[in-house]
């Protein structure tokens, strides 16, 4: 039987959860579809875990994951054909069409709901064959794609990063030494610190990879390139001559995905295996450049634009999880002669999940935003038009390290606002910590991403000093209005005083670099003296393009919705860019000259929406539609049958299966008897 | 062999990290004494685990710590036996001294070292022997302290929360109903939400439990008090007739302790066994209030002070680990012509590193401030005078609180400044900060702690009003001195403006909930809708309390060293002070207005203060004198063999213990042929 608290909530929400549902889904088609296809595999009791994963040793996960991977791809695959057969027959789905579904499943709420600690495989996927699609020559197509696409005897991986070496790729070790005479490369690792470590899937999965090495032909360096390399026999799996490999152990998260070393020593490949796209090695040994590789580029703001959507899909999967449990959730009189209250009537408990709530709307909206650009700016590399590049590169950076950084602080928040159940395995907040703060590490380093696009951001200053025209992004460097403080607050203010401190900063910082560069023997130096002013700023600048992006697109979206609905989202926006006014109060100030009463009429405010929010908060987190088995949590259920799930759950560790534990009679029995 | 940057920066450091290590153990005699111990148990090959514990399923690394925690255990009580022999005769150490050490060792280094996990058997030690020796009569002790103390028969837990229950205590469900006829007493937990949940070591290790329950005298309740309750007999461990117990799962960390849950059906126990210290209920059934248990207040406070000086201890290993892997790891230039630097160079690297080292000395020197107070408010006590317990109870209250989030956020900026190889667990990060972001919820969540601070402050804002005299720890509130900004920033004057800061977020705290109580109903629904000023002014109380012991204890310790370290003391003094001024600045400018330049000036100093600490940094954490084992991480060994360490951890997981893995014939290769 459901919670009664939470049927209360839904009963008394003054929004249709189903619509926010289809608005979030991107339509009413797209919610369906979703749903059915979720329904297709997770009502299907073969992918009903026995037990919970974090009860498993790490080489049993490694096991048990592979065994349920084989199955759901199998399935999948003939989904997929299925679907294939049904469309058009005029318009069958390219390889990579049929690629970008397969990611997207894999990643998205069904990969989520059946690998809450991903699995090997979904590299051969995410990382591998868009490797080889990207970076393959034609030919080198015809012989792999088709192949790879099937795993006929191919499961594949990419490797970078080295066990000494990670954001300075140039730094990389890994040599491929070409041989003239038998027109092969000679693949080395020649020290501890040159071994490929990370991979997913490179442990004991995967049989080939698309290894980065630095390139020489006759002793002569010619840069980082991609090579195919197949490291584990098709037929036996045994590592071939030469290949070192395994697993690097257990780690904070995502422990399914099987990460792993190699090292390689003389290992040969033909020619036709470095990966030619985009620069080649003739057979005799001429290095051809190719054209810049600008696509590249492209890839990496692919790959953090996914990010976004990422860590945005695991802060709501925990301020779902949160805010159902805050409706079940009772404790501490408000009042000496009351009841207990639901947690969810405290303004603190408030406070810890409805920004949460907004931040992983509008990151995920700030993604798509985004992401529209970037396929804008794809079509003009196409036609050799490059200008707005470093302006969306730089976008993909901030976004990438501001929401990221913002989403595994929110994760914490919601957890810990579930008291100890959020600490255990169960409630599943462990595991999404472990995958959304991984995402501030990896693809380029959050700290290392701010600097990029502080550097960015002060030659954008010193062009607008210049009375340049500015990218759209940095166009309010330019912009001399002050805000007016009306007696409302204007949500156009809160983001201009955003932009302000931003701009301020900006300045700040690289007015602090150039005093350094008196002093420091390069721009460089001086730049690394004003680290932290860099990062700062361009911290601010993230969040002042992300809140003008929220309420740019909540009025958008707003014109198209039903009124009530539009409300809510409103709010959320609100308290979204008020959010972020308020934790970076003291660079507002410093930037414009807010009174005592202005402050505090901001917190008034940030306090009137949290109870605005207040009814439809278990509406709104109903209307992202996670299935249970997508949060995975004892204490998300929608039917809020939490205490009973933390039960259950318990009753099935294996400790709890004997009555008494063998380790009394060995040990404790002994220990007490003073006999040990 | 040593890394060589490691050596170079022991070389070139200006201050002797023994010297150090001599000051922050205690003493000379101290840090001897302790190193003999550790040395004593950490040489001992059976102590040392063959496996990472990550690697274990839940289940192994019970029964594993199981066993390797009762031979500690033996082998410990002999070397106590040894020491307290060897003591002069006439000096036998008492019951409550001999405790005492036992309890530091388990949860000091020691424990640690050997134990990163925890284990069950020390709230045995931790929980249930103090309970018993604060709670029972003369008598009860005579009965049971001894036979608790050799483990008699009885490895014991101490069991409060519940399924649906935890900060508000009186809200719990388990009674005790008091049966005239047999003396008896019947306990129950009649609810699922009654079900006690978390206690450590409960679920299959512990055979007897303190159990708080709501007693009940022919209907009647008389309040929680404690009852001894056996739950597993004695010779065969069985749990006892309408007993219902077992372990909760794994989580986020601490995974060795057996965290359990406990349902009683009718279970009965002699009325001598309810302990009986502040309340007796005579065999007629009649109820004797004791004198009001102002002790237990005083152990409130004894336990937080312990977990500011844990979470201190989990913040500076991870610290040191983080510290000593700057100094080895390399990465990108920092100008192109150059070799890869270490990252200790990069100014954002110090700056995630060196202002944790520095909360974390002023932390443990905070709670050892806070300990001397407790040790005299104790003997206030004994004489009938409580006047000092509010002052001392709202800081450790809001010490608690700010110091374990403080802590947790810290520990997790230092795994991060590790990049990806933080992540594992080999590297002991995800270890430490599962420890000490459990501390952020349990023994007072700290939203809950932060709102009890600032109803005490409030108090004596209203008393300060009235020109009452007031605690020492809040005179300043009373304080009208603007601090003067001479040529040079003094830290006094930082610390009032953290002060003014606090006082101003106290006062507007105070009328925001006067202005609150004309709309609502009761007093407690105003403190609601204020919670968030609420709770934000009692943070900034705590840091301008912490800041001031970190002043005027650093000065106190200077006065005694030499004068080399103590500049470096100094050094981290104020790097600890002006980080918090610059994280509160928001709330400092509305409460003093500081120019641009004052601003920009605070920011250059911290900055040269991290410059001035660089070269100290890997002497100031060699003095911190953790045991490699302490450390427990690849990544922070004295040796600085990160890469080695990597490797080597890694070629021990299970899974590379194979050339390839089973699942290969049974589900890869099926997958690879279609054949699944």
């Amino acid at each position: 039987m459901a919670n009664v608290d939470l049927q209360r909530e839904r009963q008394s929400a003054t929004i249709s959860c189903e619509d926010f549902a289809e608005w979030w889904a991107g339509g009413r088609d797209a919610l369906r579809e979703r749903r059915a296809l979720e329904k297709l595999f997770l009502e299907d009791t073969e992918f009903v875990d026995p037990q919970h994963t974090s009860l498993l040793s790490h080489k049993e996960l490694y096991e048990y994951t592979i065994a349920k991977a084989c199955k759901f791809l199998t399935k999948l695959r003939a989904w997929h054909a299925t679907k294939a057969r049904s469309n058009d027959k005029a318009q069958q789905q390219s390889a990579i069409a049929s690629l970008h579904d397969f990611r997207m499943l894999l990643s998205g709420p069904l990969g989520t709901a059946l690998f809450q600690q991903s699995f090997p495989l979904r590299l051969h996927f995410a990382m591998f064959l868009p490797a080889l699609l990207g970076q393959s020559t034609e030919e080198q197509q015809r012989e792999w794609l088709d192949r790879a696409w099937r795993m006929d005897g191919i499961i594949g991986t990419y490797a970078q990063t080295e066990l000494g070496h990670g954001t300075f790729i140039r730094g990389l070790e890994t040599r491929a030494d070409y041989d003239v005479q038998r027109e092969e490369f000679v693949l080395n690792t020649p020290t501890l610190t040159a071994y490929k470590w990370w991979p997913g899937g490179l442990g004991q999965a995967a049989s080939m990879v698309i290894i980065m090495a630095q390139l020489y032909i006759k002793g002569k360096h010619y840069g980082l390139h991609p090579f195919l390399v197949r490291i584990r026999n098709a037929e036996t799996h045994l590592p071939e001559p030469g290949v070192d490999v395994g697993e690097i152990g257990p780690k904070m998260g995502v422990n399914g995905v099987n990460n792993g070393f190699l090292g390689l020593k003389d290992v040969r490949i033909p020619r036709t295996q470095m990966l030619m796209k985009n620069a080649q090695v003739r057979a005799n040994g001429r290095f051809v450049k190719g054209p810049e590789p600008l696509l590249t580029y492209g890839t990496m703001v692919f790959v953090r634009v996914m990010i976004v959507r990422d860590v945005s899909f695991g802060l709501l999967q925990a301020a779902t999880i949160a805010t159902r449990y805050s409706a079940v959730r009772r404790q501490s009189p408000i009042a000496p002669d009351q009841p207990e209250p639901q947690i969810l009537d405290y303004t603190t408990q408030q406070a810890k999940l409805f920004p949460q709530i907004a931040k992983g709307i509008f990151f995920r909206i700030a993604a798509d935003v985004i992401w529209i650009k970037y396929q804008s700016v794809i079509k003009e590399l196409d036609a050799g038009e490059r200008r707005n590049l470093p302006e969306l590169h730089a976008l993909s950076c901030s976004l990438k390290a501001v929401c990221s950084s913002e989403a595994e602080e929110g994760v914490e928040i919601l957890r810990k606002s579930c008291g100890g159940h959020g600490y255990l395995s169960s409630s599943n907040f462990p595991q999404i910590y472990g995958a959304v703060t991984a995402a501030c590490t990896y693809e380029g380093e959050n700290t290392v991403l701010l600097l990029q696009t502080a550097r960015f951001l002060i030659k954008q200053y010193v062009d607008g000093l210049k009375r340049k025209v500015l990218p759209s992004s940095v166009t309010y460097l330019r912009n001399a209005a002050r805000p007016k403080w009306s007696t409302v607050i204007e949500m156009k203010t809160l983001v201009r005083l955003l932009e302000l401190a931003a701009t301020e900063n900006i300045r700040l910082a690289f007015e602090h670099q150039r005093q350094q560069r008196k002093v420091e023997k390069s721009e460089q130096a001086a730049a690394n003296k004003a680290g932290i002013r860099l990062t700062h700023a361009a911290t601010l600048h993230g969040r002042a393009f992300l809140a003008r992006i929220a309420l740019e697109e909540a009025q958008k979206f707003c014109k198209e919705m039903k009124p009530i609905l539009a409300e809510v989202l409103m709010q959320l926006a609100e308290l979204f860019i008020l959010e972020f006014c308020l934790t970076s109060l003291g660079d507002i100030l410093l930037a414009f000259p807010l009174n005592a009463r202005q402050v505090d009429e901001m917190k008034t405010r940030y306090e009137r929406l949290l109870a605005d929010l207040r009814p439809n908060a278990v509406a709104v987190v109903d209307g992202f539609d996670f299935d249970d088995r997508v949060l995975g949590s004892t204490l998300g259920c929608y039917d809020g049958r939490v205490y009973e799930r933390l039960m259950e759950e318990a009753r099935k560790s294996p400790l709890n299966q004997a009555t008494v534990n063998e380790t009394f009679e060995t040990h404790l029995k002994p220990l007490m008897q003073g006999k040990l």
